[in-house]
């Protein structure tokens, strides 16, 4: 009976719906402004919350200008979401009211294919439904994230989060966190290797704290030669300045496993140089362009590019747990829900350390 | 002492060497034609052989007419080399007078760096020696390959061939072979796997044989709708013209592994497509172009792109062992030395099934 109840929670009921604030943009390139609208009310499997922090990710930037393609106006933006429960249905067994909970980018999925199965809902053969400006799998109910007071989720997709970190700061962790964490662990990245963070922002600040916690030698690839003392207090061993030609070359079969957290166009083939011998450089950052390596620089020493995106729900739970024990969390700074558009402004220019975080509560 | 032994058995010794005759490029773009030179008398460690057969690889082609900016006029092509041993030095313990032996790409490495120790002489990282149009260790002795009647290689890099398969057909095997059944090894292929295969010529026959042979359900991709038949003789399960529009999008996310093969410049992110989460592809052709490849396609389901370059001595014995076991051996057309020139002509057209060996008897 899965399918009838997943239609029962997932369904508009239009007799009885929560009404939410929030944060919306209208249109592409528009500023957001408030925005009121109402969410389904808790089906037997769904937990509500009240939402807390809510992460500022470049992706919320890409969705509002329509960069993709596919975003869907009104737009409330926010997949780095947490909270506190307020509400369970009577089928939830995971959470009770109190609880702190976290969304991150998935709201739901097919839950039938063999990704689902696999615990890869991210790539759910039939189209996971992102959390915002997706559309639910009836089609037409269109999600909306965590710039706003609430959320209703089905159980399967929130997590626990833990009261022994920072709440504002554990935010993040649900797309930078996983984004990072699920290709250093996919590629078995630890003791004995060396690995390079392409870029130090949102996703790369995380990337070198796991790397680093990991065991692997780390070193961070920046073309800012300021960012030095930062990476360096982030616990990275090495920085190098990727725009000097001496550094680059001294630099030529070094890497293991390079993550490139860019998504601005760039040059690919000066990483691979970088690479030793069946070295994989993975890409978390998306972005436009297509990426050019030349095969020599494949073949020449069995070297791959591939790509990774976000985790999936058992993969984000397991490394809340370990950020948890391993007191890992993002570095941020916590802003008032009305200095969003100005907060914009200055990812742009990456002058955020490392993380815009809104505290919902000033909404 | 092996550094003593090693320059021993590379130096020239210019008050006795060995008479070859053999057809070389004079110059990029001109014809082969007949050449003298000599070959360092056989030390200690070196077999001397007669060349019997030697195979036309499109490398050679490459090399002949300089387009990867590395070669050395004149030039004798030629990596593809089975004969008899004629002579083998005193410590010499693999090979005695009359055996048969094959050489591959590589006639020597610095056999000391990480790479050469794990078997993977062809990543050297010092630079492995190639077969032709290379410089030994001293670095400056050229080296000449087996469009000729005989060579001196140290034992290290000569390959056991069994008496049990058509020599003509063994001698592919050295490049063609062993660079298709590298990374179908390398990446485990086998058994409940969907592989395609991009390219049916001198590489992607000897991949379909492998790949079909290692229990992999096998798809030829191919632009030619006429190679159908012969991709289905030489045991591919499906064919499939990558030209057909309804046809590539029956192939989305239907493969766990691609082997590109195709040397041409060409539309990597069709295949991209066809990849399952988590395929990989990997290229053994040497396109000049840059691979292009959209960063969705690798994100959104975690795919590569990888190259791997032909394999190390242990495995191409491996190959060759494999080989003699499971009565793999290459399609090939005979032709006599005098005619080779016409025969990169026909290649140059794709007008070979699949493999032009010359017999060295017509020398």
């Amino acid at each position: 009976m899965p399918e009838i109840i997943e239609q029962a929670s997932g369904a508009i009921k239009s007799e009885s719906r929560i009404s939410s604030n929030g944060y919306a943009a209208f249109q592409a390139a528009g500023a957001l402004g408030p925005f009121q609208f109402d969410r389904r009310n808790p089906g037997p499997h769904d937990v509500m919350m009240d939402i807390l922090y809510c992460g500022v990710c470049h992706s919320d930037l890409h969705f509002i200008r329509n960069d993709w393609g596919m975003s869907i106006y009104p737009l409330v933006p926010g997949h780095e979401i947490v909270g506190r429960v307020t509400k369970v249905g009577e089928h939830v067994t995971k959470f009770k009211e109190g609880d702190l909970a976290g969304i991150g980018c998935l709201v739901d999925s097919c839950r039938t294919c063999d990704h689902c199965k696999d615990g890869l809902e991210q790539y759910c053969e039939r189209g996971s439904v992102f959390t915002y400006s997706g559309l639910e799998k009836d089609g037409v109910s269109v999600t909306y994230g965590g710039y706003s007071n609430n959320i209703v989720c089905d159980e399967s997709f929130v997590l626990k989060v833990s009261d022994k970190l920072s709440l504002p700061n554990v935010a993040p962790l649900l797309c930078a966190g996983i984004t990072t964490y699920s290709p250093l662990r996919h590629w078995k990245v630890g003791k004995g290797q060396k690995v390079g963070i392409v870029g130090l922002g949102g996703l790369g600040h995380m990337a070198v704290k796991f790397a680093v916690s990991f065991g692997a030698d780390v070193t961070v690839l920046s073309t800012s030669p300021g960012k030095k003392e930062d990476a360096l207090h982030l616990g990275a061993h090495n920085f190098a300045v990727t725009t000097e030609e001496d550094t680059v070359k001294s630099l030529a079969g070094t890497f293991d496993f390079i993550l490139d957290t860019v998504s601005a166009k760039h040059d690919y083939n000066m990483y691979m140089s970088m690479l030793k011998t069946d070295g994989v450089m993975v890409l978390v950052g998306l972005p436009v362009a297509n990426v050019e390596v030349p095969p020599f620089a494949l073949i020449f020493n069995r070297r791959s590019v591939a790509g990774s995106l976000i985790g999936g729900i058992a993969e984000t739970q397991e490394m809340l747990d370990y950020c948890a024990e391993n007191n890992i969390t993002s570095d941020i700074e916590l802003i008032d829900m009305k200095d969003i558009n100005h907060a914009f402004e200055r990812m742009e220019r990456n002058d955020v350390k490392y993380r815009f975080v809104i505290d919902i509560a000033t909404l």
